[in-house]
């Protein structure tokens, strides 16, 4: 008996306009566990190696984990996995919302979308089944709007809407999923690559015959209760507050905060566009996610000057306030809070598209690029109304927006003049707001992650010292400064990185379940998950479905030719110290990096001169298949 | 407050006479956590580089867990650890018996014993003191007469004896040490090592006041409950009704029983030395260790003809059936279980001696050993009256007894004649009664072993497919069969191979807990420890205990210069196949193993050339200091 699950993936083929369910067995599902596992299951075995990632030949795959949709919080997760547009590497992206909740409800654990259609169309699945349905009335329109259209044709209030917006329809490589019109699968451009393949949206709707049952729904019910009652005591309880927004200040404070395209960790208009600030001033009220009783997503209402916001589109996250802010030396509240709607209408992800304005900010203030470029605008930090119409012209590929829309590291490349040493990204996509100027081991998965900068692939380092009997579980148990990078610093960043690489195959939130700070600690997630699926999982299984989906993710990517050459970090993040503030002098050492590395893959058991997995590594994690898919 | 343990390590300088207590603090507890891993902490500190392991530089630890003496089965373990005087490599070796649990109950959670004593002395341990007494009335006798001294000359009946016997006092390389008479460290010649610094016995009082206490004493009862429960269903109950020679009639059927020094897995007469012989025969009882439900220990008793047997001496395990019965070719029962008695005696590993004899045999019936060299015994295979003789000549060091009493593989070189091309030892260490033949993984676990070859450092191949539900929680989801090793299987052996390390760390039974068959799983150890602790313990952090302790063994090799040149089974195990029964005709592929070799290593982080652990390897185990101590 198959808990937690259906049993039941759908094949789309747009090419051909056909539908298909496949229905793996148990072993299947216990192997892969879900997620971002699925997705890259199917995108090794269906992506031919060089393919172009807006090409008809690129494969999708949307995916829930076992817990999706079950009685308890941060479980309605939903990973995206393609190849990215943005850097050529593997793509992968999660987001939560009602939407995964609702897929699952409607019958299926997976969705695998090939080929291209004709003209654009969307998916319409309920009651187990699924549907290809025309699109072209709502080509161009937003996100906001779509969510209307669709509602209506269907006759369905209560369905939930993945989409593209616009800006995904026309290829701007860090184009986003937006779902509830507030939610995104926001980095690595999935985007783009939907709207490559004329695929609107996916609309679903569930029903109660088709929630999969519950192994031991007593125990889940405790394990639930159990949060209700510990959320105000948790560490989780600043999200429920404040949203993710909580840690601006203090983060600049800390000397942690990107600020002017990473020329400081400290902005000085940190509390204007504080968490608190968003609270008192503009906050209408808290959202969540299926199920979830964080309820950390805000939902902001501006109603008068300049930049009046619709609460339909929910937030900015810190991220987002960061990116918009910080980097961009803005420190308009309301500002940023209208970059968030455009991107949340447009579907673009805020983090790219943030950095990238900061980045071009950068090059002007420095004369790189000019207002020849920019069509007139005077695109310097601290300018908000320049943020939020370059945000607008990017969204719609309009003048200089058209080049920015290639994301700053291409964009680099066809402006020149010096422009690419400016740049804040690895492996093509921005870095978001953490530094690892101040956060070692995470400078280390910054350089080393396979889709490029991330933020949300390893705990950060100083929960290493904070939670040390949470560390000790994942046997981490000589915690380190946060400003160190040695080798026990890389053990933690690994064993930290395969621990998030399980929760997005498990596809659970990270504000919820966790190894450090988050309410619940790995081994209730371990105790979630016995309980959805009766299986007698362990914190070894977990870890190691963990470490199989990142090898899976370098596996793709050393197909395609990219290993250790492209794990690295901003040439000036090593040459330039930081000014300001907390972190006022510091710089990153280069060589502290490389022997990180060194250990990194040799931790990991990959080759360490090119940073890609051995035969060893593939078959010490079950994976004898992909050895062979990669001729090793 | 540390549960489980006191905080209190005995240490014992022979040389100068002193007495000295440790109490290391509890972050030392949870990452070495006991048994065999704090031995190995003093012995990689303690033990210089090259040092003589019958020397007085040598230092033997003797060590016990946190579970020790506990209120629930297959608890009272003890681990010693010293350089081995048979292989030169760490030894390393685990027994049973009431002294583990009472060695807890008077006070401490391990012994380090350096130096040499001028005299014979033995340790006098009660109420948490230690005091070193004379022994020279003890030199040279037996271990049921040294038994019933001791007890006398304390005035105390209820204490617990460990000692050396005469073996251990002559440097018999593979002698042992007696607990209880009948209990053994058997292999690596620690005997040997507790000889040599003059130290006849450990002697070990408890009181209910120095019982450590339990973090979680309703759980932990809750857990034997449903151990009492569950035995009789449990593939366990086999052990308590014919103990672990309920398998000689089955490894004799699957052409698994090492028969004539290794020339077959098929031995004619396996009924006549089977448990069910025995327990119909001459079983007197059946015993247990401290706690334990399983009684799997035997009380033979042989009043009548050659070979009288006392009870005393307990009866003999599956091993020593196999390596005095099968080996020799000796089906006869009583002669084989009266060599059980003369090494229970005399205090000698059955392993080794029984297949030390056999070895010879095999010499002599192919006339590379000759009466010359015996003084006249005509040692054929099958002789019982010459197995018995032989054993007790090694027990006294006697005529040709001398030479076997220095293990086969010494022996071979004293001899030569072509004796080595016969041998069957892995480091020098005389291989157990489980064939690689129709293991593989266990025949590269017997080559890589860094104390030779053993067969309770891994699971055996056929529990892969037998217990999937079980292995699954090791992420181990793709049986392979027995008789294949490729990369799923070197896995399979690296995972059981750190899961078994784990237990010889927590210092538990592995006939109660395990992976596979036992009483308790994987996860109901780690519940039971948690319980005993009150540590957010992890299955996840019980793997790494484990690496942690098999990368401190292969460090201490590598100190000596031993790696993956000594990590090989015997060349003949490659050119001759086996001859009758099930297994006729099967050899091993050597390049099978080589590769392996390779992808064991690779998947440990060891160096694949030397086989010897890398920085890396130390510090993904929080070993950094290891790797400064090897230079690394």
């Amino acid at each position: 008996m198959l808990y937690g699950f259906h049993g039941r993936i759908l094949h789309v083929d747009l090419t051909n306009n056909t539908l298909e369910v496949e229905t793996p067995d148990e072993h299947f599902y216990r192997k892969y566990m879900g997620g971002s596992a699925i997705g890259l299951y199917y995108a090794l075995k269906l992506i031919p190696k060089g393919a172009d990632p807006l090409g008809p030949e690129n494969v999708m795959v949307f995916a829930v984990g076992p817990m999706t949709g079950a009685p308890i919080s941060g479980q309605s997760r939903l990973a995206v996995t393609a190849k990215s547009p943005l850097t050529g590497a593997i793509g992968d992206s999660q987001s939560g919302g009602y939407f995964p909740a609702e897929l699952k409800f409607a019958g299926f654990d997976a969705i695998v979308v090939k080929g291209k259609a004709d003209h654009p169309v969307y998916l319409w699945i309920h009651d187990g089944e699924a549907e290809i349905r025309d699109a072209s009335h709502l080509w161009g329109k937003v996100t906001g709007e779509v969510e209307d259209l669709i509602k209506e044709e269907l006759g369905e209030k209560k369905l939930q809407i993945l989409q593209v917006g616009p800006a995904g329809e026309k290829g701007v490589r860090f184009a986003a999923l937006i779902n509830m019109a507030n939610r995104a699968n926001g980095r690595t451009g999935m985007g783009a690559v939907m709207g490559s393949k004329n695929l609107k949206a996916i609309v679903v709707k569930g029903s109660s015959k088709w929630r999969p049952k519950v192994a031991d729904p007593k125990k889940l019910r405790e394990l639930s209760k159990w949060g209700v009652e510990h959320l105000e005591s948790s560490d989780s309880a600043g999200l429920a507050l404040l949203g993710t927004a909580e840690i601006v200040v203090s983060q600049s404070k800390g000397g942690g905060l990107p600020t002017r395209n990473w020329e400081s960790g400290y902005f000085e208009g940190a509390e204007r566009i504080s968490g608190e600030r968003m609270y008192n001033e503009i906050l209408k009220e808290r959202d969540t996610c299926y199920g979830c009783i964080i309820r950390c997503k805000r939902v902001v209402e501006v109603k008068e000057g300049p930049y009046k916001v619709d609460p339909r589109y929910g937030g900015p996250e810190y991220e987002t306030l960061a990116t918009f802010g910080a980097y961009c030396g803005v420190d308009n509240l309301e500002a940023v809070a209208y970059a968030n709607q455009i991107c949340n209408m447009y579907g673009m992800d805020t983090i790219s598209c943030g950095a990238t304005i900061a980045w071009a900010m950068d090059c002007f203030e420095r004369g790189l690029i000019t207002t020849e470029d920019t069509g007139g605008i005077e695109l310097r930090f601290g300018n908000a109304d320049a943020m939020v119409k370059m945000t607008e012209m990017i969204a719609r590929r309009e003048g200089f927006g058209d080049i920015l829309a290639e994301g700053s590291a291409r964009a680099a490349q066809i402006i020149g003049r010096g422009t690419e040493e400016r740049l804040a990204t690895v492996k093509g996509q921005e870095m978001p707001a953490h530094m690892p100027h101040v956060k070692r081991s995470l400078g280390l998965i910054y350089a080393v992650n396979p889709f490029g900068a991330d933020h949300q692939s390893s705990e950060h380092d100083p929960a290493y010292k904070a939670y040390p009997e949470r560390m000790a579980t994942l046997d981490l148990k000589d915690p380190v400064s946060r400003l160190v990078l040695n080798g026990e610093k890389v053990k933690f960043a690994v064993r930290t990185q395969w621990f998030y690489s399980a929760m997005d195959t498990v596809a659970v939130c990270q504000f919820v379940y966790g190894p450090a700070w988050q309410l619940y600690d790995s081994l209730q997630l371990v105790e979630a998950l016995r309980a959805v699926t009766g299986w007698n999982v362990s914190l070894y299984e977990l870890e190691e479905v963990g470490r199989r989906r990142l090898n899976m993710l370098r596996a793709f990517n050393a197909r395609e030719g990219i290993g250790r050459d492209q794990d690295k970090l901003p040439k000036r993040f090593f040459k330039e110290a930081l000014k300001g503030g907390k972190s006022d002098g510091i710089k990153l050492d280069e060589e502290e990096l490389e022997r990180a590395k060194d250990m990194y893959y040799a931790m990991n058991v990959w080759d360490v001169e090119t940073g890609m997995p051995t035969r060893a590594a593939l078959e010490s994690v079950s994976l004898q298949w992909v050895a062979d898919l990669l001729g090793l």
